[in-house]
């Protein structure tokens, strides 16, 4: 990749920090992955070959086409769920990163059919809709589960809509948004939006309290604006950044 | 920030460290601040500028009036919610230290309406009292959340009256105490007394008990007494100063 | 071991970090086991000494026949439960390595008597039927609980049949699998799948659904093709050896 | 201590290293610590001065006589609670270490009433039965929760009788064993089994089931016997020392 412009290596470098900060956050382990769209081809993407998120360097990073094609492939492994990526960024033309994770918070809630709603000022990173798809509904006559051709992927694109976030029903989850850093904010945002859920619900019923409290839509908007601002992102991407430098325990 | 005196430079360092300790023990994460007091200038507090606390220096901090203007801004982004600090600062000629935080476990009992009520032996640092503030009930013609000036600031101050710790629905807590080391003790306790009620009630709630078992308020003074004790707080700052020092996978 | 083969060498590498990955996945702590058929000689199979799974070194790796006992027991201490080994490669010409351990989170389900299904896309590498043994029912007349010779060996064998996984009640599990590593992801997995049957069993209570949704077993079947697929394994494989040649806090 | 004789000087070093491993599983945090009975002289015990355990050096380590009055305070801080290691001492000569913690997982269980009774094979180690301490029952007329003088210690090892474990409520707990190893291994598993019965508990509501299996009282002692074993102990022992080495995060 000595050829690459500096816009095009400046977004691997982005994409590679990301890789890492996900496997620090815990939002993806050995699987899992997250792509951008290609800085000045817009109908391309890149994505490392197949490869645990914590462990992928700028070497890694493979460039794709819409049909989730490799341009060069280099005889790397490819991820059999890359057609998530370009059926999303195909139908989202203001989408510019696209995460998958299999983050086990986020299990629960598609296997009970409990809606994943914002429960506190940085859920409202979530939006006003968390998405689900349902590949036994989806394809009722195949037992595949994963995303694996382009008609899987459109149908997942599909039911993502214009949402940040859809679940996929014992799987995981997909997140798309406008940049990598909010993409990575939302995927992180998400799990814990899991866990503060669970708890809220579990200790309602314990405690027989009458209800559990989430935003309103206006408060989902009027927060997004905070939260979406660069300089809070800045913030946020300096820590986990520093946090993902310096991992223990993880691969490096 | 060559020419301050001992005593801010003391205080300064002091409250270094409790951004870095405040991080380590998972009370705040990239998100979250804690001010101190003006050790000379008492209508002043000092505040780190807009960073995540694990990544707080001494050359980070600034100084704000109790109306939250920077003396002295350094071209540094501001905390959108520093108003917190100065109005708590300004209701509470007691308080020398607050910290804000949106720790996970907090919000539960905020959004069903639990109260949070001291549940063991160090459970008595919160105080006789946790207050609420909702936002909502707060200012019913505005959607946002965060406490943006004054006038949000002077409400919270007002709910969190003469006690120890507010908790801000959907949001988070505040935490004031006549020093900086009480305030960190106080952050900390409060997250675990949520945790240790919240696996109560389930407990309660699955083997089917009578009741859970509260402090007294005789027992919450008796404590008190022992816990805010300089030599209690001493040892326990040691053994936080030490971890936080020694912080892996965090920023530094 | 100065004469064994390459083969046995790298069985004997293979089966040393094994022990580690175990450890810093948290499947194992002071106690748990995993053994590897031996590659040459297919009545007889590799295991450490008693040893906590994290501290074990090549030199700590012995040989023992189908009736566990030590080729050459060179003066080290044996793991009491070693019978669990023996056994499971006598009645399973399929299996070349077996895991046992205490993993805090599987206990829940064999003294409440829940079934330990599969409940998400990963979770299908537990097997169609994981089975259960009852030291109680089995041996009625004895007070032991541990697999201490052959006549317990065979009774779990015969209770775990041809599937991967047995929970022994009030005691743990054995993985049985074709490989090391198949051995190593379905011991994990199945840690997970247990954390995730657990939430999504107090979600569904905590917000009053219908049901929780498995996998089904033409689920399973598909997803076991990708799941054990060699590439999926060493790209799995290669995530937890790094992590655990960089495990924070682990014995080294 | 330069004039100590090698039985005291390695007891002392066992000690500082229990401190540690406590702090490194989680048993104790900023709070807690552990004695030694002194291996000379029966009515004196070893304890450090009130410092985190964490933090514990061999300098540390104070001489106490039964009635916990320092032989030599050396100006240094002492315990409040160091009563309740000189009275359990006198009341049980067959103890030798003893263990006060505050871990969280423990105040469910006598804030609710909850019996701690072992649910797996390595809970065996808490014995047949678990006490609970009240300080309200036992001092109605004092506000005071603590055990901080020689009339509290008394009444605490009363509660405690013969067994290993006693529950303080809303407090914490205390364990008394015949050597430290075994008082630490009993410690750690005592958090343990509480995280499992916790879990077990909430599976038996949330699946339905009828009932939850505890241990026998004959397998209680058939497994006490393989527990306590030295060679058994050893190996744990050699474990958590190897991390208690290499803590990350922890004070050193």
């Amino acid at each position: 990749m000595s050829e690459v412009s500096l816009s095009v290596q400046a977004a691997i470098r982005e994409l590679v920090l990301a890789n890492r900060i996900l496997d620090r956050e815990g939002v993806v382990d050995a699987l899992g992955h997250i792509s951008i769209r290609h800085p000045e081809i817009s109908d391309r993407y890149l994505l490392s070959c197949a490869r645990s998120p914590g462990l992928v360097t700028e070497d890694d990073i493979l460039e794709f086409d819409l049909e989730s094609r490799p341009i060069d492939p280099r005889d790397r492994p490819l991820f059999a769920e890359r057609f998530i990526h370009g059926s999303i960024y195909k139908a989202r033309s203001d989408v510019n990163a696209v995460c998958h994770n299999h983050a086990l918070q986020l299990i629960p809630f598609s296997v009970t059919g409990t809606p994943m709603k914002p429960i506190w000022v940085m859920g409202a990173a979530l939006g006003n809709e968390t998405r689900v798809w349902d590949v036994r509904e989806a394809f009722p006559n195949d037992d595949g589960m994963l995303v694996v051709n382009d008609t899987m992927g459109a149908s997942l694109a599909s039911a993502l809509g214009m949402s940040r976030v859809c679940l996929l029903t014992s799987h995981g989850a997909v997140v798309a948004e406008a940049g990598i850093r909010q993409t990575v904010l939302v995927s992180i945002n998400l799990v814990t939006n899991a866990e503060i859920l669970l708890q809220s619900s579990q200790l309602k019923l314990a405690q027989n309290r009458k209800e559990t409290r989430y935003l309103t839509e206006a408060e989902i908007a009027s927060m997004s604006k905070l939260i979406f601002n660069p300089r809070a992102l800045d913030r946020m991407w300096e820590y986990w950044a520093a946090r993902a430098d310096n991992n223990p325990g993880a691969a490096s």
